[in-house]
């Protein structure tokens, strides 16, 4: 099964009788075998949102004329914003981290056991402290010191590494430096932030010292893509933990270490299977 | 949108391809507005599971026809199974309840407050306990005491009292007896069991009693439709709850309630919005 | 064991060395027999925060002498804050509400069932609709309308009916309307309000159609002791349900619904078996 | 604060009037600060749990005498059993592992970061898969094969491993041996084993191929300590993740990985600070 090669089609589109009869029609007809179908109504915005998986094999058009022929045959008669990939392609990860270990570790874990099926050909920082854990797994890491004057030169230097090394989307694993909008603007709905709060509560700088003084009995993380907007672009995974009277801030820190590392994880897992689509400042995550 | 009434078809078969295109062309060339459609194939076992909703307003089959016209168009052909529901329908259900009231007054509360789009014609009871909290939502209950001697008697007068009423669904809202192989053979996937821990583990009796005397930290309910093997039918949801080593037996029953009345009342739901379907002991939920 | 009548003690002061010992001596040496204790600091503030119960059988002071021997033999030596009960008298607890039925029917269902020790003389609302609610549990209902130019008024009547049925505490069921400074002042950190989101998050009206809005994956209800800084007061118990973009405003609504209740009972629970203490608009719950 | 050594004592014994008056006044007369405490009374069994910690600066006993100082001044009196630990002095952990890395990842970054304040001299194993593993952390690895024939010499070259490293527990970070007798009783409720369902459902092997099987809408992780009775130890942590119909077996395993290391680092972090208690094949863990 894992051996067949894939087309993943993502479509996103204003709702009209018809699209799903249409799209399956398309790939039927092509003699396609379809191996995953979901598709969402937002009847409130009356968009269409679908995720479509079929196998390379048998399939009548040739892989490299499969896009022209999709933007043909159906994209633009239903004004279609689409996306197509391929199973066999791995998607290629760049992780921006500052000084904290704990999401870089479990990102890096998972990689080196396979479990994810992407490359990741570079770790960018603006400190130096996590290098022997990227060494650790023999992840090439550059030291990109961040100071106000030096920023912009800074995101320009990261910006011909990213494109050097042909990255498809950015993990900031725990990364203490707001990206600027020239950046997102080359990676939009590409950037995946873990936010170490349960947003929107407590956005910004610290938000375990903020979530003890309010004494909330529960904190959370939040996974998101980066907009220009701080800790306000489209969530992709939330998760909680309980806490009590008897957890200092060190306490809701450490707690939260583990929740940021799996919500992270969870949300870079639901990007690179192509399973999540971005509109109004929300997202549709597919099954 | 919630006036118009809309023809609910589930369908069950062995997957083929094309069979997604098929039933949304044959509902798209009808002229019909496809509002919901989920699809799940268990690759495991080849089989396909849907379920599509579309408004019948416009739909070029007439209402009585529907059916029939289904079955000759696409269900014979793909050897599916499957159901027609119309929405404006309510499905009607019998309780049957023995002495605990917390399950009951869940139900009743939100049927009472219009919550569920469901008739709740009768309750039955082994023991007349009930009565009053029955009484206090105006539902006509019936008190059917059972012995080993009259158990056979007394399920056939429950059977003709659901037959009488017209009953589609029976949900056993902590209902202390054993229903017999005939009375469950009459109502297939159509008797919804609470069992008060978190199958498979602690089936039948005193399952917070195991709990505690096992010492588990974390117990469950679950909700499951009934075969003729106890506590082993197919799921439909579980949740559980967190206890500690200060919650003695009498703890764990009492928080084991909130998860039972709230596992029950989900299942519930799903089942009378037609989002179930059951297969080789598992259930398909839909979205 | 529950026929004995215990005295419970919440006690709060700075810290201080040999407060524990003091305090458990004090109790031994007049021969009573301690049955629970928790204790708790909080170190960056340097407070002492203690909940003890013991039989009063045996008990060396008679029950009307305790709270005069305990201020003089303790209390005033570590300069304690301190609340004496008796396990024999029940909380009498008022309930406000406005339209909607959730709450009240999940409170009304536990007090009929006896799973709660507490009186609950009378239900205040400011519209009807709820007197049907009522009826069925014989709870009386008092419809006091409020206006802006009323409120003073009404809030007055309250208080009366308040002071007349010597109640102890009062639980917002979801009742629509600001609390004035002066009847909080009344019951501090004794009115118990449930906020449908997971504060600090959303804050105000409209919660759900905040949440929507801004995409959330998880939403949340939190009960908190009303201050008359709007939904700011001490957080007592919060919990929180998972949503997806299939979930609708109407959708949050309903699932919020349900954890609500759930919130809202566990919150009244740990005050009323004196298990709450608030400081520093934090609150200690004990176990 | 943290600068502070302090002394832990756990204490088990059968309950009386004035053990905590006892203790506290034992501590506070030879000037230790206390700076935790946590009590449990299990009434059924009648049997007293307490945790105390104090500071050993200026606390009047010298630190080699405590121990028998605590003997003669309140053990023996109360029948106690009980532990004394210090906080400067390192548990020593072994881990056993056979061939899957998540958790050995897992407790390998957390040991790195400095989460932990323990030492970890040495990993064993029965196959040589995880050496890379371990090499990359600069933990000795030590291939140890067992078959059946070789199994009691293998164990006994295990235990001189042990011995020789004055190891105080062990963590089966998923070995996939069964642990003898002997063994174990050399380190009695000091093995820490994940076992990768939600117990006691699912115990033994291919426990995720069994949750498929019976369509179960939760899987979970339990860690326990090891007993001679497989997969019935007592229980230390557990918790739980959903999981659909669109799970495979492939789909449980691998969000079961997730559940697994975070309870196993849960109940390690629980043994290591001297917060369990076993008895009764059931656990106290001290808040």
């Amino acid at each position: 099964m894992d051996n067949n090669v894939t087309a993943i089609l993502l479509i996103h589109c204003p709702d009209k009788k018809g699209i799903i009869a249409e799209v399956t029609n398309y790939i039927n007809n092509n003699n396609g075998n379809i191996v995953y179908l979901d598709q969402y109504v937002d009847q409130n915005n009356n968009q269409f949102f679908m995720r479509i998986e079929w196998e390379l094999e048998n399939f009548n058009i040739v892989r490299e004329e499969i896009a022209a022929n999709i933007k043909n045959s159906i994209a633009q008669r239903f004004n279609m914003h689409w996306e197509l990939y391929f199973s066999d392609i791995k998607p290629r990860m760049a992780i921006f981290v500052s000084k904290l270990s704990h999401c870089l570790f479990d990102i890096l874990s998972r990689h080196n056991t396979g479990e994810w099926n992407i490359e990741i050909p570079l770790i960018i920082s603006n400190h130096d402290e996590m290098r022997s854990v990227s060494e650790k797994f023999g992840i090439p890491y550059y030291h990109i010191p961040i100071t106000k004057e030096s920023k912009t030169e800074a995101e320009k230097k990261e910006l011909e590494l990213l494109k050097e090394h042909n990255i498809d989307f950015i993990v900031l694993a725990r990364y203490m430096q707001i990206i600027s909008e020239d950046l997102i603007n080359n990676y939009t709905n590409k950037i995946i932030n873990i936010h170490h709060s349960f947003l929107p509560a407590f956005p910004g700088a610290k938000p375990y010292h903020s979530a003890y003084e309010r004494g909330v009995k529960i904190i959370g993380a939040t996974s998101h893509y980066v907009t220009s907007d701080l800790d306000a672009g489209p969530i992709i995974e939330q998760d909680v933990v309980r806490v009590t009277h008897h957890d200092a801030v060190k306490d809701l820190i450490r707690k939260g270490r583990d929740i940021e590392k799996m919500v992270l994880a969870r949300a870079i897992r639901q990007h690179f299977r192509r399973k999540v689509l971005s509109f109004n400042n929300r997202t549709v995550v597919f099954a």
